[in-house]
């Protein structure tokens, strides 16, 4: 399984794959590829799978940090309440709506797999999601669902991580309690989708400290993949690099009775069949 | 009063200056100032201006494209529900929230100056929205609100166009009829914000083929834009380029009886004063 990544060391930011030794620099002998976004642009995944195969590791693992695995995304979408039982959880008497909800998260708002996450001053309720990242490798609008996988490069993982009482500030909007800055994470990578099996019934966990907190499948999502592609399609253009963040299922720590919110030192796990685990910290901000 | 317009002229985009006589390009003999965006980062408004005094246009008006000022920003936030009335209009019952709506729109989703917005096949309830629009300058998180203005580098306009069916068709956020492509518009260019009183009490309306269809003052917003800026980098780093769209007065399509939708071969202008009109015709999606 090739694993890409986008990663800092010193000043320099670059992306790479990552094998057993190390990270393969993708970008340090040519132009042609400069960052994640742009290989995605251009199909180069399998060529740059390849290239990296034959050659050694630039960089030992430590001597990296992992950003989000498209650092510079046009876009990052999140598809809410989209596992059984999440429409439940908001208690107001509401059917399962007929349409997806979705709000954009700004890649700010996520840091990158062993990177702490952060709980800001302003609220104790920072909360887990455990998701999965469609990372789009081909342009499209209206995109019908029977075509719509052709359209995704590669697999992530997300932890949609949230301050929960700011998504309820304004009179409509989650906006500002999904975008405090470095809240949630994207990556440890990006593993190329190649077979629709890759996605159609896996298993998506979260862990807090060990203990499994959300555990469901991806067969009983309530808005597939494909549905999911096709209809934010509808309305905008999806572009090389733009990530759509699939839905979380029950379990949240918002959800329990009290309440169990995330805090420094705790260590969060999501994981899914195939792709990985992306594991962070929690710490209080640092001003 | 300087004028910055970003532009496409052929395969070109670049930005520059407008003048009586056309467009000075300030992309053009150096790689210092490659985009609007690289010259709100560098502080250089004062600079350019200057620059492109002393010469003379490169292009003519009419052999220019505008864009959006900034056409690759790190991010654009609206604030909804942001003048007196606006909540009234919802009939919900609900009282003045004490916290602002927010919700972010994609670049892709906003047009340049003169350039058409987009009526889709999906749906008849295309709308528009009268409103000022913040361009960032200096970077800032938790910026109080008696430094906020000083992290405002200019000034520009919005019709905040909305695909107003869609606004719900999830079970939250308004992001599906906010971000449709090309369904708003910004612009016509950014003038340099210097001075307090000229954002303080300025008159701010809509007209729809010339008939004023929204009109009321800066003075009346329910959240100051000292408080926006304030409020959203509390969660949020504003960056240089980073667009603050501040709301709009009522009197939108949407909440007239009966509801009136713009049709291809509308006309509309979004004016305020001492920062332009930005005019936009309406035209059916192309397929």
């Amino acid at each position: 399984m090739d694993r890409f990544v986008s990663f800092r060391t010193g000043s320099r930011t670059s992306f790479g794959l990552l094998t057993e030794d190390g990270i393969v620099d993708l970008q340090s002998d040519q132009d042609r590829f400069g960052s994640m976004r742009q290989a995605l642009q251009d199909g180069a995944l399998p060529l740059l799978a390849e290239m990296g195969a034959a050659r050694g590791a630039d960089y030992a693992h430590e001597a990296v940090t992992l950003t989000i695995p498209v650092p510079d995304p046009e876009k990052i979408i999140c598809v809410g309440v989209n596992f059984p039982d999440r429409n439940a959880e908001y208690k107001d008497g509401s059917n399962q709506p007929e349409h997806m909800s979705l709000f954009p998260r700004f890649p700010r708002s996520f840091t990158g797999a062993d990177q702490p996450l952060i709980r800001p001053p302003e609220s104790p309720q920072l909360d887990y999601e455990a998701e999965i990242v469609l990372v789009i490798g081909q342009r499209g609008r209206r995109i019908p669902e029977d075509q719509a996988l052709a359209h995704v490069a590669g697999l992530s993982l997300c932890n949609e991580g949230t301050i929960r009482d700011w998504t309820r500030h304004g009179k409509f909007n989650v906006t500002q309690g999904k975008n405090w800055d470095r809240s949630g994470s994207i990556g440890p990578w990006i593993v190329p989708f190649t077979d629709p099996a890759q996605l159609a019934d896996i298993r998506l966990t979260a862990r807090v400290n060990g203990e499994l907190r959300q555990d469901d499948r991806t067969s009983r999502m309530l808005f597939p993949f494909a549905r999911i592609i096709s209809y934010v399609s509808t309305f905008t253009t999806l572009m090389p690099g733009d990530m759509l963040v699939c839905g979380t299922p029950s379990g949240a720590g918002a959800r329990m009775d009290p309440p169990r919110w995330l805090a420094p030192g705790d260590v969060v796990e999501v994981e899914a069949d195939g792709i990985g685990i992306l594991r962070n910290p929690v710490a209080d901000e640092v001003s």
